[in-house]
């Protein structure tokens, strides 16, 4: 390919839009070119790495054992009606109506295609394991796309899911899934963590998330020394033991005016109710936090959550453990409506289980509590009572509650569940989901297939994803630089830059040639052969698509010698002009077996 | 690929909605699903099929010096509205609306997107003549969508658009592609009839397509014996030579009682005012018809258009004149608001350029006639009185029009407008078109470059389209038979189909060796290794699959010989098994090379 041809022009000036470098090289490289926000037309330099890309995870695929499907984009209703998803997705989905009235989707994913496809064609045990996969277009109506091809509104994605007759096949293909993207994360030249995840809308019993560790990912992950990680979402506390409190003496309420906030109140109590040993803080008191949830039916909730002082309650937490339902902290408006409820002085005494008849005719509300309140542990909490708190209430004498909930943040230095050390925050790109859904698709749409019994079982599925043109977007922010990109061999979009500089009709004359002889064997050459352009715009050029071999044809020439540098390191060596070819093409192979 | 895991199932029942053999065979054998109506999963082998034919036209429309690019499908309708299309494609357009409430379109393609693109990133002459494409996912929300891939609703096509400075530049890339076509679908085995046709809602200046002539094809074209083809929409007719009229007598008004329809004006005609060398005939009578037009902006209209008694009207032909223009016959209630149209006997003194000021307030209709009424022609036509016509009213003489339009039906045998001889009519499948847009979408977008003296001109695009999903069905229309498909070797899923038939464990290692020995070559086996299937049942999937060479491993191995079949011809041959390998790998490529 010639760049004097080249549909391609490059820019000096970053889009205005543009956060990440990933996403502000993309664009000024002439990789991709915004057509509206989220939604990005692929220019044909972005295409030939994207096609490359997928081609790795075409491989890893079928190397898995996956058989290659093509979904529409544009699907009815109905489907998405039967498991519940048109409904959960809310305003993420794009849904439109045809000329006949009837609805349609732009699909954001297709686990209820895939289901009823395997119904309509397989009814026997004897046709699993299955393993079906697609890359395919799709479609998020996202609040605030961002960062490029990161958070896009139309994106391209590889998605596969399984089907077996019974837990341990589940476990199986979960497995062959999981570790091809191993394979294919590591042939993309992309670090990764593995860590547990939430389902989301998903749902499912079990997922793990692959992200890749960078600092301006937009989620926020903990791992521990040892090696437990999870997305923050799905983070579980390290429960402490539950505490002897047959010692301890009975609770007793307290006048704590205006105590509204935890501050006020460790201020309070320390001066109303200094303790011997040690002054009260945060840690002591059990906050009780009111929140509004929005269930998948459209129906509202309040319910209350009980954590430390200490913790502010982490909304992205609660809503990963009560998925898909919506939470939000709940307004004056919804706290007019229970009176039991004091603000600023909330306690158990009249919630959940604990919530005595208080006259009228209502239901309690549910009460939820962090499992750091564990069964033994004295608290300074609301008294239900205006100016008023007790002291020395102790969980699981005094008060219990409905359940427990992963309510809190966590924090740096937290304890890792397992015992495997204190916990690490950092963020991170997802880059692929693999999910064990379970049965819930196939019950939701019928898809039962026949046991060695001739009894009908339900079928259990997996759901494996990964954001094909999203890696590609991480793979240019982990190896681009402050010049431009720095595309590994294997993915990048030519693999050698001839530039031909200067003005000497025998250097172009000479890169010609190089470029045919690299061509013929087989190396993808990008020869600027602009006959105008100075050497200094070449090499920015160069510098900012990325091509991981620039060979410089120039005045060295003269004297038998060409340059050839290497874009990622800097390196340069000079080199006999007649050693050229295999100068690069040896370099380039040894790139491609690594 | 082995059968026993192949995601597949074919199917003994034709689809209930299935017109066509492609069609039908095309879901029975397992390549593709329907997910809505017009929409269509594509299983395994059909996406195979489809990737070698997206293979064929990318790689024609690279060497026809085309780059590849790839837009998305959700676009914003903003470049739609600026050249009208978002009103133009009326409800064939499937819009929506994001989460913010702005419209978005699913592009049924991409003239406005690639204007901007173009716009955007290049200005000047130098940059020009560029041509792009894409092989990329297009909607349109049909009224009757129709056997299956012919014509969907979410369907694949290349669309390429080219760029030049003048109108000599755009006849060279026009030519281009339109010689990439024919290398297309030569290498895909179609038979193609290129024909002049109009511009649709594409708008431009010129335009062809290619049809694969079939007589289930949905377009009607005529061709010639001396070459000449169109769309029976962009048919010209072949005007007559004008007619001396010098010797005519003058009109004259007659009663023609009761003569409101052709038949009835010729019976009354005839009897009433005899001719003495031969009866009137429908074709000396001239037909009035009044039509209701729908314009682009919502604008309606009544025109009349004159055409021969003895041709119909055919609206298609108007609307392709008159495009984007719709074309409706008038209703009374349209009638009833010119009470000078007197229905039954509409005459030319009232219309167009011969109407009178009647004493009304209001502009006369506009009048168009078809070419066959030439001047010096004279005709029996309606004397805008009920029960009275005009005989010998003579064209030109007597009575002028607005102008002439191809408004007539085109019937066999008539002359070729080149005189090229008698026109056959005949159905095909659009599979192609070319365009020579012109400036229409460059002006609308305003896509201007510094030509070489520095001033801004307008550039002028061609765009062309291959309906890539639609040819895969074409290619299977033009070559299935009875028993199922029967896939050219370029193009087929495999290149061979290897049965192993019977039980005997030897049959299926030697068929498992044979697999594998021609894999190891590069040539792609489906191999039937089902253990419990009949062989009857493996026979008759083979011949519905329609892999171009089938080689039997059964029985006849005991005696060292193996058959080899051709699935369109159906010829056979007994070969030792030694010799299968280098037997089927021969097939094989002499087929690929020729």
């Amino acid at each position: 390919m010639r760049m004097s041809t080249l549909f391609l022009r490059t820019l000096r000036e970053d889009p205005v839009d543009a956060e990440l470098p990933s996403h502000r090289l993309l664009v000024r490289a002439g990789y991709i070119r915004r057509a509206a926000p989220g939604i990005y037309t692929w220019l044909p330099l972005g295409l030939r790495v994207l096609g490359k890309i997928e081609q790795v995870v075409r491989e890893e695929m079928t190397a898995a054992g996956a058989q290659e499907v093509h979904f529409p984009a544009l699907l009815p209703r109905e489907p998405y009606e039967a498991t519940g998803r048109w409904t959960e997705y809310g305003p993420n989905l794009f849904r439109l109506k045809d000329r006949r009235e009837n609805d349609y989707l732009l699909a954001p994913t297709h686990e209820e295609m895939f289901t009823l496809l395997v119904k309509d064609l397989y009814s026997s045990y004897k046709d699993l394991p299955l393993t079906l996969f697609q890359i395919q277009t799709k479609y998020r109506d996202e609040a605030r796309p961002r960062a490029g091809l990161l958070r896009g509104r139309e994106f391209i994605m590889k998605d596969a899911y399984s089907f077996d007759i019974d837990d341990a096949g589940l476990e199986r293909s979960y497995r062959a899934q999981r570790e091809a993207y191993e394979r294919i994360f590591t042939r993309l030249g992309l670090e990764y963590v593995i860590v547990a995840a939430t389902s989301g809308a998903m749902g499912g019993s079990r997922s793990e998330e692959f992200l890749f560790p960078t600092p301006s990912g937009e989620d926020t992950f903990v791992r521990s020394p040892g090696g437990y990680a999870a997305n923050v979402e799905a983070a579980l506390t390290a429960v402490p033991e539950p505490v002897d409190a047959s010692d301890l003496p009975p609770a007793e309420v307290r006048d704590t005016p205006d105590s509204t906030t935890i501050d006020t109140l460790v201020s309070q109590a320390n001066a109303l109710y200094p303790r011997p040993d040690r002054p009260w803080t945060a840690a002591d008191t059990l906050k009780n936090v009111v929140l509004a949830l929005t269930h998948p039916d459209g129906t509202d909730e309040l319910v209350v959550v009980g954590l430390p002082g200490d913790r502010e309650v982490d909304l992205k937490r609660l809503e990963g453990a009560l998925e898909p339902t919506l939470v939000a902290p709940a307004t004056d408006e919804h706290l007019a409506t229970r009176p039991e409820l004091v603000k600023g002085y909330i306690g158990p005494a009249v919630i959940g289980p604990n919530a005595g008849d208080d006259g009228e005719d209502r239901t309690s509300l549910r009460y939820l509590l962090d499992p750091r309140v564990v069964p033994g542990t004295s608290w300074i909490t609301g008294a239900d009572a205006e100016g008023k708190h007790v002291f020395g209430l102790v969980a699981g004498r005094d008060f219990t509650a409905d359940g427990t909930i992963e309510a809190a943040e966590v924090r740096a230095g937290d304890p890792a569940p397992d015992g495997s050390g204190p916990l690490e925050l950092a963020r991170g790109i997802e880059i692929g989901h693999v999910f064990a859904l379970g049965r819930k698709y196939a019950e939701a749409l019928g898809l039962k297939v026949l046991d060695e019994n001739g009894k009908a079982v339900t079928v259990t599925m997996g759901s494996y994803g990964i954001g094909v043109s999203r890696a590609l977007a991480a793979v240019a922010e982990a190896t681009c630089d402050d010049s431009g990109l720095a595309w590994p061999m294997p993915l990048a979009p030519f693999h050698v830059h001839l530039l031909a500089t200067g003005k000497d009709p025998e250097v172009f004359a000479e890169a010609e040639r190089i470029a045919a002889e690299l061509t013929a064997q087989g190396i993808e050459v990008l020869l600027d052969d602009r006959p105008k352009m100075s050497a200094g715009v070449k090499f920015a050029d160069s510098e900012l698509l990325g091509v991981p071999l620039v060979l410089v044809v120039g005045r060295g020439l003269a004297e038998g010698k060409v340059e050839l540098r290497e874009r990622a390191t800097g390196e340069r060596r000079e080199l006999p002009v007649g050693e050229a070819v295999d100068a690069v093409a040896g370099a380039v192979r040894s790139a491609l077996a690594s």
